[in-house]
């Protein structure tokens, strides 16, 4: 049975979520981000394997029909996709894995592996997104207004998950986000496989 | 709807609960600890609506003939019980509540509000919990014999918890538990009765 714990963080974009995972892998060995493969084309200061793993599209095809992934998607021409050996592998050696993927992707994941934990991080009021979208310089007013629009899909799907984070305070949502990552590794069936021989050997009698 | 979450934290004897409770309430204000009314005398040392709600034996059994707790249980010619109108408008205020009780209580507690989350801490062997029994100046092998079967009883039960804590580092153990009470207030359906106007706000198209 895996030994790690499978994360899905979802959130519309702007709300902090790619700070916030950053910020907690960085103070947690025991956690790290999965690495997309991608064939869309690098960017100026990506590098392959941190970023994206970029991929050839008949390599990605080729993938797809091993069914390779756990979840993938295509976004106008490019194609995004989570490996599924990888993932399986580091929850096999014992690290939590996070995937950032949107709400349809944390779907497609949870189906395959019901015990994967869905985190949703929400801003605290449309005021802040909206601040927030401003600030990455998009200040075309109708840019602006189709990003909130897609903003406000994609949080209409927090339902789904099993733990909401508002990230109002940066640090506190960071020690929440956290805390949630920690409290999982207690969870008595995560112990109770992580410990088999600590359990046992506490409850011998003599 | 209740807004705090109820956690009981149960622990054989030596496990370190009351101290890790101690640290957890003293560090978190939104979380408090349940003061139990008992009909055993006073120590020295002791304070009432500290340690306990010392009370007559004809209060308590009326009390109890009012249903008026949520658990009670008689040890000797003693009884204890927990408060329900104190655990539930303590909820109900928004505030967390502890309930440091053996497996039985958090059976009866849990039959009756099935939201509780209950909590099991566990020393990290047999070794380190007989000598914490025997640092406690309870030298005689006999007694310390008999705490330790006791103990064994009592943990036997840590399978019914939510969650499993192993005391081996007190501070390690102390961020588990605290990473835990954090984490429930940041599950679904406590966010979503605490913010529900804030999450209205945030998917209102315009």
């Amino acid at each position: 049975m895996q030994a790690g714990t499978l994360f899905t963080v979802s959130a519309p974009s702007g709300a902090g979520k790619t700070s916030l995972v950053k910020a907690l892998v960085d103070s947690d060995s025991q956690v790290t981000v999965s690495v997309s493969h991608t064939t869309r084309p690098m960017r100026p200061g990506e590098q392959n394997g941190v970023n994206y793993h970029f991929v050839e599209r008949e390599s990605f095809v080729d993938m797809l029909g091993r069914d390779a992934f756990l979840e993938h998607a295509q976004v106008f021409d490019n194609f995004y996709g989570t490996s599924k050996e990888w993932v399986e592998e580091t929850l096999a050696g014992g690290r939590d894995v996070i995937l950032e993927i949107d709400w349809q992707g944390a779907a497609q994941v949870r189906r395959l592996l019901p015990d994967t934990v869905g985190i949703f991080i929400l801003p605290p009021s449309q005021e802040t997104l909206r601040e927030r979208l401003t600030g990455r310089g998009q200040d075309d007013p109708a840019v602006i207004e189709r990003r909130m629009s897609q903003a406000i899909d994609e949080m209409s799907h927090y339902v789904e998950a099993d733990y909401l984070v508002i990230n109002d305070d940066f640090q506190v949502a960071l020690n929440e986000l956290r805390a949630v990552v920690t409290a999982e590794r207690q969870r008595l069936q995560r112990q109770q496989e992580r410990h088999s021989g600590l359990l046992e050997a506490l409850l011998r009698h003599r």
